[in-house]
Parts: structure tokens; C-alpha cells; sequence
């Protein structure tokens, strides 16, 4: 599987993904190597991780909490204090494996110390290997406005190793697929359908391959989302209104970001059909392949407020306006699009029935 | 007085700055602006620059406390809480109206938030004036660890006016006036000549512009610091570690930067005339110029100890390693050099006869 190159680096794959560390790390003389992971990495993916790395290199282990609960300030700054003590400086590394509030949050710990050191991602996770490997974002969430705050930058290269995927459960695996349903959505009409059609998650290489291509040739084209980039937000905008508010409630189960975006895709296909011309017919494909896979959430009243209460801090926002995402059909997507008020509670409705 | 071009951006001066700004708020159409300042800014400066801005734009003011032992992560979430509650997007402009803590950690804070909006910088400190205004340095500190935590980013525009130089004490514009006097040690010894004969602060225009220029050629041509502009760092680590150990000791008073940087120069003048050839009559020369001007300070052997163990945290340490910036002669720095470790204690001693 041939290797992809993005913005300054290269998103390496398998077997190759081994061998480009293992030949960077021989050539860089880092000063020390430090790996973060969460709980979960650490047991199930760090081993098989040390085992094919070759060389005598100077390594701490840095283990966070897993969950995107734990993705905030107060984490970066006890991994920035960990760091500290163990000697990190300007010439360390930094190798982050794990989903992605690893990916993200590591990759923003890194370019903020000391204003910046080099890092590695390897996704483990489904959703981090199709969506947080390539683009450059790092960052962290707010309270619960999610990655209020980060910075674009871009690692030394990504390895994308699908054995890890061995590690997961359906359900994070499903919360993966729901990106690469948005990759057929927005660009690829005929990767929508072949999709559709899997009925399990055994071979699922070409599939990320497919999807990293797709990401990688939108970042490439505008890395500071000025606005081509803004269609991989499809379905985000109420997407991540949702999963900010039951990741914040006492009462909801969090829902993984997968399960919140599909969501909010069924209901931005929803506004499209209203705004911008999606077909009735592409529609309900959309909604029907959706609800096959994701489990549908019961929306009170006061959720429904409180989800659109949300929508002011998306960050696509500008001069007040809330900007969406919508589809004209299946592979093409328009950015910049306003919302008329009364149209959101339409979405949920749509949803709901 | 003309304006100096940076990386990015330009640094205007006194009645040029405010056109500058005028026209750039016309053409930019940002969303809001958001105006940071401290509790001194906000009383002594804000009311002179807010005066100077025509036309009709959307403000908020977010005041913080002063002082260095505030330049933290606990106030940057804060600031981020504040600036969603008032509907900050990305095009809205942060401008930074203070001392380097305040346009150190503004530049942080915008630089990071919803992963970048545009900043300008107001520097209202002599310090800052000459010394943050140009380089693109943003940061915090962490703990007792001076700008530990931070990004290279550069500012839409600096506006030096010196009409805020009014509203300092004498030892704040001395401290500023320590950075001047290292950029003649590591660049220029006439100018090194000059600001010695210096006997008040009432005509700075010409020397702020000079020291401006001298520290924007280093940086243009080293903006990551890899090797040229670690020159700027002489006296520095020292003095950081001292400035450091004296922020957090409950015991001590607190040292401004340019106080600490002095002893520091001091000292490093000393190990320049051990290793790399400093003559004894400009170490004097460095020493009686610097003693003349800033309070001496009693170290203890307890104190010593302390400020040597910070050494490890310096930015510029690699592979376990203290580099240090030291002279051959007053005008030629040398960087990379190794200390002997008997040589720190003959330092301090040097500094204490």
C-alpha cells in the first residue's frame, strides 16, 4: 500500500509504516522519545507497538485518562509538567497512540512546549486513522465546546497500522465508519454506495486508504479551511452541538463523536432537501443507511434548546451567523449556507419520526 | 520615523501607528475586537489608545490581573471562557495592549483560540517595546518555568508608541532598558557606547527604534532559532533561572526581567572572559555598567543551589546539554557553549564581590 504525502509529511501505511519510523528515528538523534497514550493504548496497542520499533532510543511512557472528558486544559498541563521533569526538550519527540483525543490533544501538548517540538500520530482507532490523520488540527476542548482550543500543525509523519483495529469494539468502530460515510457524502458518490453495502469490518484497508485520499486531497487544496476545507464538516454543525451537550449532561449517556455526527448528518440532509436541493430520494438513503447503524436517541424539548444554544460557538461561525454545510446531492456539498430559524426544529422532527 | 518590516507583518511608530491601525480596522471588517489589558493598562493606557481609533466597531475589553505570576494556563482559560461567552469567531481581532505579559500570553491566547484569530500587538512597557514586539515569541509560563508552554506566531501588526512610556516607574523603563544594553553587547558596541552615556529616559524614540531593528535582523534571519538568534538569549539563562527561582520563593522579593537579566549578563560576562576569550576590561566594563544601574542582590548558598537546578528547564538545552550564549568581545557572540561545572559557582562569586 503506497505511501500518501500531505502538507510536510507522509501518511505511511502497514508494514511501511514501521520501517519509515524506524529509519526517522536512526536518522533524526532525537534526545528522548516520548509516547503518550491513554489506558486503553496502553495495554492493548503500546506492546505490539515497542515490539517493532529497532534501536536502543531513550523513552518515557506518558499515560493519560482515556475520554474525551479528558481532553482539556488541565490534562495538557499535567503531561506539560511530566514532560518537564523528565528532561523533555526542543529535540525530543513525541509519538502519540491512541484515538483521537490522543492524536489531537498530543499533537497540540507537542507544538505548544517550549513553542514546539516534533511529533508523531498513530491512530488506533478507526475514526482517528480516516479523520485526524491527515489536516494538521490539534486541539482541545473548552468545558464542553469541543476543540475550542488548538493550533494547525503538522506532525513528521503518520502511521496508519490497521491491526489496531483488532483492539476495538463495534461500537468505536461503527463511530469511525460514520466519517467515511461523510467522505462518500461530500465527495465520492460512488464510494457512498460501495459503503453502504459492507457488512462487516474485516478488511477494511482499501476502504482508509479511499477515505485518506479523499481528506487528504481537501486539506491539500485549503490547510487553513478558508473554504473548500469547510465541506468536511458536514453533518459537525448540529453534530457537534449534540455530542457537546450530552458529553456535558448529568443524565445522558456520552455519545461517541461517530454517533452525534451521523445524527447530524440525517438532519443536514434534512436542511438540504429544504435549502439545497437534495432529492427526496437521496435523502432518505441517507437517513435509512444512517439509522441501519446507529442507534436513534429519544430529543426532550429542553435538550432540543439546549443543543441549539450550542450552535453559537461553532467555530465556522462569523459576524453571528451560524454557517452549514448542505448538499445539493449526494457528492456535492455547499458551504456558507444560513439557516432560517424555524427550520431547525423541522430537522429534529425529520429525525424523531 | 519609518516603519520596520518584519516576517509578516510591520512594526509603526507614534502617529504613524495609529493610521496604520485606522486604516487596517477599515479594510479587515472583523467581526469584534477584543482588547486585552491589565489592571494598570486599563487605567493609565487604554483611555489614550482608544481615543486615537476612529469609527464605529463592535468591543469588549478583557482586563486581567498584572503581574508575571499571572502570565499562566489558569488565565488563559479565562480569557478563552470570556471571549466565547461574548461570541468570539475567527474573525474576530485580538489586540494586546500591555506589557510582555500581556502581549506574550494575548499572542498565546489568540494564537490557539479556535486555532488562531488574528492579534496586534500594543506594547506599553519599554521591555516589551524592544523586546516582544518583533520574533513572534507567544507564551506562558508553567509553574516557575518562564514561557515554558507557547507557539511562533506572528501578529498582524505592532504599534510602538511612546507616549506609554510615561506611565511607568523608573524601574520599570530600567528593566526594559537592560534588553537595550544587550543588544549593543551582542551586535554593537557603539550602541553599546552610547545608551552606557545615558543619564535619564526622556529621549528613547531613536534608541527603542534602534534596538527594534537590531533584534529584527537576527530574527528574520533565524525566526525558529536554530542557531543566529539564540545570541539574544545572553544573559538569559542565567538570568531566567534567577528570575524563576525568585518568582517562586516566598522569601524573596520579585525580580522585573530586565533585574534578572542584568545579574545574568553579569555573570555570563564572566564565563565569556573563562571560555571563549572576553577581555578583562570589557567584563569590568560590563560589570561596573550594569552594577551602576540595578540593586545588587545577596544570593545565599541555599539560593545558588536552587537557581542551578533550574538550569535543566532552559529552552535551548538539547541531549541533556546547557548551552550558553557567551561574548569573545563586546559586539561578537558565540553560541553553544558547554559550561565546566566548577565554573557556576566562580560566576556567582564574581557577581558577589
Amino acid at each position: 500500500m503506497n505511501s500518501i504525502a500531505s502538507d510536510s509529511y507522509v501518511v505511511h501505511f502497514k508494514e511501511k509504516a514501521y520501517n519509515a519510523l524506524n529509519e526517522h528515528l536512526k536518522d533524526a538523534n532525537y534526545s528522548k522519545i516520548f509516547i503518550l497514550v491513554d489506558e486503553n493504548t496502553h495495554d492493548l496497542c503500546l506492546p505490539l507497538f515497542m515490539a517493532e520499533i529497532n534501536g536502543d532510543y531513550s523513552y518515557e511512557i506518558i499515560e493519560i485518562e482515556a475520554g474525551e472528558i479528558h481532553k482539556n486544559l488541565e490534562t495538557c498541563a499535567q503531561v506539560w509538567e511530566a514532560m518537564s521533569e523528565l528532561d523533555a526538550d526542543r529535540k525530543s519527540l513525541m509519538i502519540n497512540v491512541g484515538g483521537g483525543v490522543v492524536t489531537d490533544m498530543g499533537g497540540f501538548i507537542a507544538s505548544c512546549f517550549k513553542r514546539g517540538i516534533p511529533f508523531i500520530n498513530v491512530p488506533t482507532t478507526l475514526l482517528a486513522m480516516v479523520d485526524a490523520s491527515v489536516g494538521g488540527k490539534t486541539g482541545i476542548d473548552l468545558g464542553a465546546l469541543k476543540n475550542q482550543i488548538g493550533v494547525i500543525n503538522q506532525p513528521q509523519m503518520v502511521l496508519v497500522i490497521s491491526d489496531f483495529l483488532n483492539t476495538l469494539e463495534e461500537r468505536q468502530l461503527q463511530s469511525g465508519f460514520a466519517e467515511m460515510l461523510k467522505h462518500g457524502l461530500i465527495k465520492d458518490k460512488k464510494y457512498w454506495t460501495e459503503l453502504q453495502m459492507l457488512s462487516n469490518f474485516e478488511l477494511m484497508d482499501d476502504f482508509i486508504y479511499h477515505s485518506i485520499l479523499i481528506k487528504n486531497e481537501v486539506v491539500l487544496q485549503d490547510p487553513t479551511e478558508q473554504n473548500l476545507r469547510k465541506i468536511l464538516n458536514f453533518g459537525h454543525t448540529l453534530g457537534h452541538a449534540i455530542e457537546s451537550y450530552f458529553l456535558e449532561s448529568a443524565t445522558h449517556e456520552t455519545l461517541l463523536h461517530g454517533e452525534a455526527i451521523a445524527i447530524g448528518m440525517i438532519m443536514e440532509a434534512f436542511l438540504s432537501k429544504e435549502l439545497t436541493g437534495l432529492s427526496v430520494k437521496e435523502l432518505e438513503d441517507i437517513r435509512t443507511t444512517f439509522l441501519k447503524r446507529y442507534k436513534k436517541i429519544v430529543f426532550t424539548e429542553e435538550d432540543i434548546q439546549a443543543i441549539l444554544g450550542l450552535l453559537k460557538f461553532d467555530k465556522k461561525n462569523s459576524h453571528g451567523n451560524i454557517n452549514f454545510v448542505l448538499l445539493r446531492s449526494i457528492g456535492n456539498p455547499e458551504i456558507d449556507i444560513k439557516i432560517p430559524n424555524n427550520l431547525y426544529i423541522k430537522a429534529f422532527d425529520y429525525y424523531k419520526v
